[in-house]
């Protein structure tokens, strides 16, 4: 299996293309028509929305393909919908697939030995039963919270290493609350860097031809001066940029994400490309049953204003 | 809907019991007559595996409900399985509450804001799809990661408020490499205590009538000296404790995480009571045909040694 790293370096390089959008599906926002025809057709159940949730997100791979080198489906959305919700989380990963995009599967997890393993096996790994061999989610790659140490990421590696997947580890999250933790200062350094420092020596583990590792960091894009910081710590690593658009961060704000190649890093936006016929950025030109124009084209915008501020 | 640490209160008082048995299902280690009945039903599937982990999880809650206040269903090893694991978890989680146990369910979610709501919607609250609500779950308490910081965990807090839940925050954990992060020393104390700071201050807003409070922490048995710490720093907080058996600690190292009533946690132990027939201490004695009273016997002893030491 292709490294990921390398996966997504050709996207980079011959795509020029550094946007991910995240797949989070709420009920209540999703467009009219999608939602009321899959609760027409059956009565109003968790499979019901199962449907919707498969339906939209199906339609905005379909409008993000051209422009995004990656959608990253929010499992939190699916599971709450179930086992009918993570049967269409799955549906959507493999649509993700056959449209020519990588799929980051936002799980969060963290655990300890046999159970982080179990975790890796399923979002980006596979399954041993009897003589057969599965691959539950088929994801590219997943995050992964760091809080329980080394014992709680080296599973994912190993799992990534087997299958040309990757991982990208909680490093500094683009949330208001994220100092509370992540920001305190032992040694010298925030906790957040000390994360930054195992993640970069341990770079190797899954480096690529590329020059850049499939173990990669979350670092938000609402935090730009310890985004350039802990660019300069993680030199080799993938980073994962969450924040754009309906957290905040612009375009500017990424920059300091990026090597001075202008490669490193893929940005993520979601509620602002997924909903965007709803922000009054395009509910002037888009009505609600051109919703998919209105996100193909806060794609298409973010993957513009991206590559300007890279050049 | 009654406060979940009064339900466990009752079971203290009224049971005199303090055992949590963890369901990690492993399919090479499940019973042979388990583990082959559910693979020649069926082809070799992922069904299959779920089918076996939902026998063998059935069997362990009914050998351990006479001894046990809960157990902890680890969703990992059912969410490798797919959408089927997770109707297996659900089946599991329902033939507990038949049992009269409480469920913990060890899911390690943490995320933010809106995602963090559907977690916690999605485990211990409720959906609604139209006019209809749903509990995919349905569990009573859930295990939450703390990295995010409030913004992840006050979105569980609501979840347990409104459906009379639980959850447990992880603040020292039992495994080896939990002090890589969590014993960095932030101003003058480890990042655990800071996270159990907040913990304590935010005890009022799930407190039971019993004086302790549904916001619960999880502290490993491994780390006797840090769990008395811990208690006093965290006096009215459920403490949920693991790391009893297979991971080395014994009742001895249990007895810090109580109060001076006698009270307070709820003691967890996996491997060493749900596969105790494959241990050499119930080996010798039962065989494998017998392997639910090698379980009833290793949760009914790990009852007593508990017991023994609070008095």
């Amino acid at each position: 299996m292709e490294n990921f790293a390398d996966r997504l370096s050709a996207d980079w390089r011959e795509k020029d293309c550094f946007v991910c959008v995240g797949i989070d599906p709420i009920l209540a926002l999703l467009p009219d028509p999608v939602r009321d025809a899959a609760l027409k057709k059956q009565p109003e159940t968790l499979q019901a929305a199962a449907a919707a949730f498969a339906e939209f997100g199906k339609k905005v791979i379909d409008a993000v393909a051209p422009v995004a080198a990656a959608v990253k489906p929010q499992s939190a959305f699916f599971e709450m919908l179930g086992p009918e919700g993570m049967r269409a989380m799955r549906e959507l990963i493999d649509h993700a697939h056959r449209a020519g995009l990588l799929v980051i599967a936002d799980a969060k997890r963290g655990d300890i030995g046999p159970t982080a393993q179990a975790y890796a096996q399923a979002v980006i790994g596979s399954v041993q039963v009897g003589t057969n061999r599965f691959e539950p989610w088929e994801a590219d790659a997943v995050t992964v919270n760091p809080y329980l140490g080394s014992d709680g990421i080296l599973p994912f590696v190993a799992a990534a290493k087997e299958q040309g997947g990757g991982l990208f580890v909680l490093v500094k999250t683009s949330n208001k609350s994220s100092g509370e933790l992540q920001d305190l200062v032992a040694d010298g350094r925030p906790v957040y860097e000390h994360v930054a420092e195992w993640i970069a020596d341990h770079a190797g583990d899954l480096l690529g031809s590329s020059g850049y590792s499939s173990l990669g960091a979350v670092v938000g894009a609402t935090y730009p001066e310890q985004l350039a910081r802990l660019r300069k710590l993680m030199p080799k690593n993938l980073f994962l940029i969450p924040g754009y658009g309906a957290q905040g961060g612009g375009a500017a704000d990424v920059k300091p994400g990026l090597n001075a190649d202008g490669l490193g890093a893929i940005v993520n936006a979601s509620r602002s490309v997924i909903f965007a016929w709803r922000d009054k950025t395009w509910a002037a030109t888009h009505k609600e049953t051109e919703w998919t124009d209105a996100v193909a084209d806060a794609a298409r915008k973010m993957r513009d204003e991206i590559n300007q501020v890279r050049r």
